[in-house]
Order: C-alpha cells, then sequence, then structure tokens
C-alpha cells in the first residue's frame, strides 16, 4: 500500500511554532514513528509552504497512490485551488488538523477542502495522521 | 477502559434510513463486530432521539468514563445546550459522523459541537466511530 | 387509508393561547368533526411539546401510514432533526400551519421542514389540516 | 361563487416546460376538469408573463370576485408591486405553487407575496389550485 | 416649462387602497387642483402598473420635458431597469413618495431610484408633488 | 403569593460544572436560602434538561401561578418553541442568567425568550433569581 | 407660526466645506434670503457639532414650535439617541439634507432618523429647506 | 455606601416622553421615593444628553463609588467610547432599562455596553433601578 | 441557421445613452454591419423594456431558432421569471453585456441568468454579439 | 500579433480531469489547432498551479505582447494578487473559463479578475479561447 | 511647523486605564518628553471625550496648522461625523493607535477615518504617536 | 541591527504600476537611499509574488532578525498562511502599505496579517518603509 503524507504551509516549524498549540515533536521524529508502526506501507512524504506545489504533488501521487493524507494548513480555508486538485485526481484524499481548528478563529472553521475529501480527522494532535492511516487499512 | 458510545436522533434507523448517505449496515450489527475488535474496552452503548435525554447521558457518563464517542446527528448543528453539557463534564468528547457532512447542505457546515470536543471524525462511514475509539487507545 | 396527525409544541393550548392568533375551537372540538367528515379515514392523533418524541413518532408511523399531516409549530423553524426523521422515513408528510407564518415575526418565514415535505399548507386556520387531508385523498 | 385564477410567468408551457418539475399536463387541460368539478363556481382564468398585467387584473377582480388564486411564479420572489396589489384590493387571495418551491434554488424560498396572501399552498401539483379551491368552499 | 408626473404600480387606485397609508383623495381629484395652482405649468400625466411602460414614458419624455416627477411605488425597492432609465435620459429626474417609505416595512428603505435622481421627497401625503413641482420653479 | 422556578439544560450541575463562570454554590443550597429569606413565599421549583418538560411545566404553572423565574440555559438562544409557550401562558415570566452572558460567545447574545417575558436579569450570580423574586414583590 | 431650523455636525463649514458636495453659499447668506422670503414665518437657528445639544435643542423646541427642520448630517446614520428624541417630542420634524445623500457612500443610505420624521426632502441644495419650510405652510 | 446613577439621552423626559412605553411617573419623582426608601445609601443623580458628559461622569465617579448604576438609553446601542469608559474605571456598572429592549426595534437588541458591565437589568419599569440598587445591598 | 438577438431595457437608447460607457453606435447601424458580415444567417431582432415581453419572445423563438442572443439589461441582475424562462425553452442562450459589468456597482455583479446559459460574454463593446454570433458557427 | 495564453491551476489535467465538466480534450491537442487556425498569430503559452509564477508571466508577457488570454482556474475567485498583476500591466487581458462557472457553486460565481479585465468570456468549452483570439482581431 | 494632537475618548485615563493593553505612562507625561525631543515644532494638544469638542476642534486647528495627530479613540468606529469633519479641512490628518487595534473585538476593525486620512499608524504604543509626527517631518 | 525588508505581490513593478496610486520611484531607488540614510543598521531585501516564498522568507529571518518590515500587498487581504507564519516565527513583524488602503476598494480594508504584526503603518508612501524602521529604533 503507497500512502502519500502532504504537510501545508508553516508545518515545517512543527516542534517550534506555537507548541501550546502544536506540541513539541517535530515532524521528522514523529514520522519516523509511523513509518516503524506501520512497516507495511511505503510513505512519500511532501511539505511546502507553496500552495502551487501542493497541487502540483497532488497531481504527482493522485493519480498512483492508495491514499493521500493532506494536512493544508491555512490553505484549507483560502484554497480552492487545492480542492480542485483533490476532486481532479483519482486517490481518497484525508483531510488532517493537529489541533482542534474549530476552537480556534472563526475564518478557521471553514474548509474548501472538506467537501471534496473522503473523510475529516482533526484535534488529536499528530495521532490525527496516525488514524487517517489507519482508515486506510480497514 | 470504559467507553459510552452516544447517538443522537435518527441514528436508530441506520441501515434502513438514506441508504445512499449512511449505508446499509444497522449499529447493532456494528456494534457486535467493535465489541469483539475490542475485547479490553468495557462499552456503554445509548440512542435517542431526545436533545435531553442525550444531555441526561453526558451528565451520567460524562464523571465517571474514560471517554464518550458522540454522533449527535442533526442535533450537531442546532444545540448549544449539548455544546454546554460536553463543556460541563470531564470525559474527554470525540464528535463522529457517519458521512462527510461537508459535502451536504451547507447548514451542515456548522457545529455547535466542534468546538468543546475534543477531537472530530467524519466521513468513515461506521469506520469513524472505530477511529474515534483508537484515539482512546493511543 | 390510515393518516396520522402530528401536532407539536403549544399546540395542546389551542383554543386557549392566542386567540387572535389562533383561533378559539380546541383541537380535540376540531378533530372530533374532522373524523365525522372523513368516515373511509383512519386516523391517529398525537401531540407533543418534545422534539424527541414528534421524531419518535415520525418514526413509528412513518412506515406503515399512507401519510402524515404534521404541524410542527415552532421546530418548524429550528429543528433539522425533525426535518431528518421526514427525509428517513417512506410516508409523505405535508406541512401544515394554522396561521399565515410569512405574515409573523421574519425567523417564523425560514422552514427546515418545508424543503423535506410533499407539500405545504398555511394560514387557513384549522382547515389547513382539512385540506391536507383532502391531498390524500386525490 | 366567483373565482378569478392567475398564473404567472412561464405557466403558459406548463405540460412543455421543464416536465421533471411540473408535470406533463397543460393549464388548459387541467381547467377543464376543474370547471367539470366544481360547476357551482363561475371561473375566470388569465396567464401573463407581465408583471403588469398580473397587477392589472388583481385591480380588475379584486373588488368583485369572492376570492383570487394566484400562482406568480417567479414573479412571488421579486415583486413587491404585486404584493402591494394584494394588500391593496378586497378579495382574499390564497398564493399556490405547483412544485415545493422550499426544495429548489434557495432564491425561491423568499416570498414577498406569502406575508399579504391569505393562506399558500405548495407542492401538490396541479393539486394545488383544486386545494385552494376547496378553501374558498368551506 | 414642461413637467411630466408619472406614477407606478397601484398608484391609480389611490383613494381607494389602503386609506390609512396613502389618504382618501384620487389622484385625478388632487391634479386637476395642481393644475389650478400652477397654470404656468404644462403638465403631462401617465400611470402605469407595467415597468416597461414606465420605462418607456421616461424614454420619450426625458428628452424633451424641463422635469419628471418619478412616484415609482414599490418599484422604486426592485428596479435597477427604472433607474438606468432615468440615468439615459437628460431631464432632471426627483423621486417622491405618498407616505414615508422609511417607516414601513424593512424592504421599503432601499431605493434603486435615489441615487440616479437630482432629488427625493417623502412623507407629505400628495403634497409630496407639490414640493417637487416647486422645486423646478426655483 | 406562588412563583415557580424553571431551571433548563445543565443548571442540575451547578456547583460542579465550570465554577470560574458559574460559581461554586449548588442550586439545592441556593433554595434553602431562598425559602428562608422569603417565607411569604410559596415556591415551586423544577429543573430539566429537555426543552419538552419545559415547555410541559410552563404550560402547568402558566395559569396558577403568580409568576415564573426562568433560566432557560443554552435554549435562551434555540427555542421559539419556550419562547412561544411563554407568550401562550397568562402568568409573567422573568428571564435570569447566573453569567453575564453578553460578555461570552457571540451566540449567547440573542435571546429569542426575552423579547417575550416580562423582564430580563443577568450576570449577578444566584442573585439574578433574588432580584427576579424581589421584582414580584414590589 | 413659529419654525426651528437645527443643523448638525461641519454645517457651519458650509460654503467652505467641499464645494463640490455643499456648494460656495454659507448658511449664514442663505437664512437671510430665507428670512426675507418668509416674513410670516418666526424662525430659529441653531447649529452644533455635538449630538447631545442637537437633543437638547429637539427637547427644547419640540414641545412649542410649529415644525422642526432637522439636517443631523452625519449623525443621520448613527445616532438612535436623536430618533428617539424626535419620537419623544410633539412637533413635526422635517429631515432634510442638501446633497443627495443615496449617490454617496453606501453607509450614507440608511437614516436612523427618517423613519421618525414627518417627511424627508434631500438632493435640493440649500433649496431642501426652503421645500421643507414650503410644506410647513400647506 | 456610594451609588451614582447615570440616565443617558431623552430620559429627562421621563413621564412626557412616550409614556406608553415608558410610564408617567417623572423621573425626579421616582428619586426621592428611592432616597427614602435607602436611608443608608447615599446616592448622586446625573443625567446628560451627551456621550461625553456619561463618559465625564463615568470617570469622575468610577474610581470613588462603590457602585454605577447606568441607562445609557440610546447610547446603549451605538456608544464603544462608553463601553470604553466601563472597562477603564474601577467601579462595578449596572446597565439597566425602563422597557424590555427586546421586544422593540431589532436595533435596540445589541448593547455594546452588556459585556463590560457586571450585570443587566430590564424591562421593570423604574423599578429596574430599584432591583440595581438591591443588587449592591446583597 | 436561424439566431434571435434580443435586447433588454434602455438599449433602445443605444450610441444616446452614457456614451462613455455603451459608446456611440446605435444598435440599428451594429445591425446592418452585422447582417452583411453573417449572410449565411437568418437573424431577427427584438428589443424591449418590458420584461413580459422579453419572456414573450424568449416563448416564441425559444423552440424554432438555432440560438438565441440575450442582452437582459437591468433584468440581468433583478429577473427570476427571464431566468425561468431561458430554462424552460429549447434553444441554447447566450448571455452578452457590452460594457464589463464586473466593474461597475456591485449589484450589478449577479446575475441570475448566467447560470442557466450556454455562455456568458461581456465587456467587448457591440462586438460583444459578434462573438456569441461566432460561438454558434463553430 | 503576440498573444500569451495564460492557464492556472488544475488545468495540465484538461481531459483528465473531471471530463464531465471539463471535456476529453487536453489543452495540448485544442492548442494545435487554434495555431493552425491563426497562423496570422504568434502565440506564448504558458500554464501554472502557483499564483506566483501565473503573476510573474503577466509581468513578463504584460508589457510586450498585444493581448493575454487568462483562465485563472479556482485563482479567480481568491487572488486579488493577479487581479493586481492585471491592472499594474499594460497589455488587455481577457477572462475566459471553460465551464459555465455561474452554474457550479456559489463561491465559484465572484470573480476578483473580472472587474480589471478587458472582457470575459465563459462557457464555450475550449472555444472559450477560440473566442477571446478573435476578439483581438475585431 | 505648527502640529495638533487631538485625543479622544478615554483617553485621558492613560496610565491608569486598562495598563495591560494601554501602557503605564500618562499622556502628560509623553507630550512633556515629545516636546523635548522636536523642538523645532509648535505643539497644540487637547483632549476630549465628546464627540462634538472633536470636530470643533478639527475645525479650530484643520484650516491653520500644518498637520494633525488624531487619536480618536473609540470615535474611530462610530464616528461618521469625525470623517467628516476630516474631510472638510485642510490639514493633513494621521489617524494614530496606542494598541494593535486589529487584535481586539471585530468591532475595533473598522475605521471610518481611516479612508479620510493621509495615512494611519497602531500598535507601537505612545511611539505611534512620534512615528505621526516624524512623518511630518520628512 | 538586523532588519529584514520583505515585499509581496507587484511590488517589483514599482515605479511603473499605477503611479498615480503608489509613485513614480522604483523600490530599489529608495532601497539605495534608506541604507545611506541608516548606516547603522544591517539590511537584507526580498521580494517575490509567491506566497509561499514569503512564507519561506519569513521563516528564514525570523528567528534570526531584530526585525522584519513586511508589504505583502495583496496577500495582505487574502492569506492566512502568511499570518501563521508571522504568528509562527519570534522576530516582531511590522505591517507596511505604500496607499491608504481604507481610501480604496472595501476587499482592501480587512488584513488578515494586522492582528498578528507588532504594528501597522500604511498611507505615507515609501516613508511607511522609513516609518516602521524608524520604530525598531526607539
Amino acid at each position: 500500500m503507497k500512502i502519500a503524507i502532504l504537510n501545508g504551509p508553516n508545518l515545517n516549524l512543527l516542534g517550534k511554532r506555537e507548541p501550546s498549540i502544536y506540541g513539541y515533536q517535530s515532524f521528522d521524529q514523529f514520522f519516523l514513528l509511523l513509518k516503524e508502526q506501520f512497516p507495511q506501507v511505503s510513505f512519500t512524504y511532501f511539505q511546502s509552504n507553496h500552495e502551487g506545489e501542493l497541487i502540483d504533488s497532488l497531481h504527482k501521487y493522485g493519480f498512483e497512490y492508495d491514499g493521500i493524507i493532506l494536512n493544508a494548513g491555512a490553505y484549507t480555508h483560502t484554497s480552492i485551488a487545492i480542492a480542485d486538485a483533490i476532486s481532479a485526481i483519482e486517490s481518497p484524499v484525508i483531510e488532517v488538523h493537529i489541533s482542534n481548528v474549530h476552537s480556534r478563529e472563526s475564518f478557521r472553521s471553514h474548509s474548501y477542502i472538506a467537501a471534496v475529501c473522503k473523510g475529516s480527522i482533526s484535534g488529536f494532535g499528530l495521532n490525527s495522521y496516525t488514524l487517517a492511516l489507519q482508515s486506510f487499512l480497514y
């Protein structure tokens, strides 16, 4: 099973940025553990602060991978272009968020992406990714 | 570990109601499988079409159980009283939805409950419950 | 032909409550006349001030009766759960209102229920029920 | 008893226009049956695509007829002038719609006309007219 | 001096329609008095319930008359086409209303026409027309 | 003098729920003191998490008691049905809130109930009830 | 006949302020002419940039004068307190504006004051005052 | 105990202004009775129609008095500056209204002041002040 | 190939009305050139300021012509009835505008008609019609 | 004549993405035909999923080319930066869309770009580009 | 160079009011330092809690001073009258705020004043005034 | 002291783009003067039309520089991702704008960035940058 994990803007700062909201663990540390925990899965990981690069990689993985786990960060709330990319590809996409976006600023409670994803998971810290992965294994 | 699953209005009709959206399996069939799959968990299950009874049972389980999985159905979008009950209790509550609520009518994309839950999972069919359960086991 | 008439909150006070809007006749008086007028119809009547009980009875009658006449009262404007119940059942439901809801407060002009009912009749006093009944006989 | 039936824009195409919404019967066919069914009623029928002609005929019939059945079509949602005409005349006016306007585009759920009509009936196909007529006979 | 007075929908019923709002005098009675009072003015009067006829007459008088007094009635609040006609012609147009439109329903407080008229006068009963006329004589 | 005090959803948890907002005293403790302080008043107390039961008790007490003190909790902001019940009964109803609802989430600043109550008191902790009671004694 | 003219904020700068909108004539120059033109009227004139002083003078003149002509300037769009003062007094008040407020910024098209005035005149330059005066003489 | 009562715009007309809403008693008459009823309280009373003077007196009394009772009248709905003054001072402020503001025009149901006051009392006529006073004595 | 060109309100003034926006050429001059340029097309041209006449002609041409080019003018922004007529007929309709409607007043950026037309062309002056015609020839 | 065609996000998937909306032809196939059809035009073609690259190329071509045809895809609805780039350059820009954006989701009916383009063409499939090109040849 | 500094409501309490937002320094202390720092500037300072007095002083200084630095406090968000005064005068006005108004309540992010000022500076504590002054010296 | 200046989309065209709004000076010319004027500051300058590159450079400079001056151009109004980057870094960020954004289109008056910056300066032409720099030197 081939799964791509795509992280959007500012997620490269994980562990460094507002740790009271996002926690102290970097994504790299978490990713190592995830790969150990799911040896049967072939992973690809990509992070970018560029909306266009996220679209490019959705196009790249979206016709070959069994699933995509996408944390689009702030683009969740502003990018119709990423939503269109998700509609345009064939692989199912799961939307994940580390924090509970609904308990933060009101502009974070609208997601352009949610409507075109297969499902959505938020609020579980980095375990949101683990649960999304789990969902592909049922 | 003690987990309560609370289902809100119309979820008693699962398997019978709009199967193109909610699937053909009844919740009872699913619940049997869930209990087999997680023998280490002590489950309580409660369904009601009454907003007040859902509040009553959040109060009942919310100071004793390790976690609550809540599918508040349509009350998700209209009940501040259930949201207040979640804030008032001590057990962490996970919001689940069977369908992807964001790809349906626009009034279904606002959740009073999301902001006060620990996390939110939607769109995975009955597996939304399994993932929620999983989240308590990490 | 089996027809259920369901009345929502405050309709038990009919004849007693704001008679300048709702008239001086109680629903029981009216119901007797209705049964006489339509001897070929087998009626069930249920009134409740509880949203949950209205959902319960939609579930109860909604797979066996030929039609349901529903005056959801104030829940018309606030209950997505009742609307979901109407979608979930098989019997056609007619929405009725005694007064012309559109000439009253603006929050009374939105109906969650209208969109999922077969039809809607309002403003004819208790004759709104008679007309709804009539509609099942064509 | 003298009853005028007024039909607004595009209703001349009935039976021809979007039959999945409006049905296959023309209004003329229906009107013949209606007149047979209610021989005690003296009918006038008028259709126009012009907002101004509908106002003219409300003025013409509105001081002499016992009732007016009005399907204002799309003018329902945009014409304050027709609503003012209804307020200005003496005959009671019943608003009818063939389809359930509330289950269509959101701009169709606001009616300027509803607030000034005696009552409103929608969703019963051409029987909406029959029920409106019935309401005058009680 | 040539002045055209244009009256919109339902103003033909003046004296007959909702006299508590619009008064008991017909426009014809008032017009006779007006002509006596201003013998130096050459008047044209036109009333129509048709938006299109009001546009036609704005075009007809709008390049030859010294001024136009327009009571567009309910089209005030809904007709961009009449507003465009006013912009398109050369004669100055004064908007008048018999009643104080701002103390009535909220949809009556928006005027598409006000912004393109030279001035606006409302609330003085039929004297609103007299004042408008006066304004052309300064 | 007969006064009914009705408490809505989650108020059974008083003293236990979010004490930084609602304080540490339970309603039972407070109620004992209140009865001692006003021996001339005959009290009835009822709490329910069910919207329908609150309506039922407004009907029950609303034609016999000299006044009703209602803290509708979260239903304040969502229940047109409770507001209709208040309009339908004869006893004057005073709306009370323990906390200052206006300094909390914005959805708490709209009250369907305020408009149909005799008066409204909020922000004085449990003394809001005492002041409401006082108001009946003038 | 006693008439008070009240001018609101920035109208002391008339003739000096944005002459392309408000013209080159000062109010004092205009007022002299007005008094000559209407010798039968006893005038009082007051200008203030203070909302409170405008309210004070509405109270002062509002029980003794035959009419008040009020150009509330920008307070037109923001002052409920001035509107309340107009409701509280006995003299009829006419709202005037020099420019056509509707053809300027959108926040200038709402008037709190219009609904409680007898009538409203705008867009005629300083002649708006003359017309308002005229209206008291009919 | 030192208590300041501050009254905002148009409250000087009490007893004279719209008595169907505000009653027939002047504030001075009421104030005499209040002082008799609470001899242990040292009162200061101030009324102004000026937003700025209300702010000035909040500053003046707000660091020395034990409490302030404020009926800001129409400024309740428009004055962020008064709300800021309340936040800036040390004395607790109680918002009072004579009428039930929520049953009047919709622009009266928003209060900038409520969120920064200790509590709010409305709808009890002049007794709203008495109850506010009472609240300081507990 | 049979093509109907329908022009809405005020387009009869083309060349005469606001030439800085709409240009100096009359539609008749342009139409002559168009017919010369496309001799293979059989044209019908109709202009009306009446919403109803535009609907009538959509009905007339809409079942026989190969295409309709419609500049509905201001009715674009207000007429659901014309939009319904377009849905009701069989000929494809192209929406055209002479000016770039999006760079003008904000109320001109909503089109009821766009959603039911085959395509939309705006901003090219009278060439918008030529391009629309072109589109039928591919 | 030098014309640049710029395509925005997801248009690289043309022929592959949601063919029921966008058709089965790839842009490359279409582009070959276009170049054959207009041998007198010197074309440049650029596609990018990156908002920034689209701005870069508007800057690059916008001072040298005779015209730019821009299908900004989803950035149409979200990018003020692209709109600013269009305002900043000298070449006229035509907005094109393959599908009728107005008959899709409501967030697709607002275009930041339309107001600053010379004209707009949508709904003609790939012929939208051909028509835009045509417009430069008049 | 003559510069007037005008401070609006509640700024007299600086150093005393909510020091976590506004700091501990009084404006007088700061003003002394400012005068020392800029000996070449002739300063006038005025503070008022009265909207009208702020308008009066804008009129007074606005035709003679080289620049005005205005912190309108809460009137920033509510006063069209002050904005009109700024438009009416000749001196350039700089809007300053001590705190970052955009990170506070949402009603503080709209400024009526910003659009008519030359520039705006906020968030630098009392240095906002220094920077504004600096801007006049370039 | 190390200061980074970051310029967003279209600012590379400064001096070339809409000079009536943005002036005739290029940023390079200005930057030379700035470096001369502040020899004690070590400057870095970066411009990009790419939202992602602006985020990348905020990350790059945001943990090492003493301050960042950011003119995010049109991304000010649309980019939550840049706002998140500002929150995520440690260096204080000052928002600058060349023009007075509040006197332009209404969509330019909302800034996602303002709330998370230390301060904001707009309307001073290129001196907005100089003032921002100045603010770091106090």
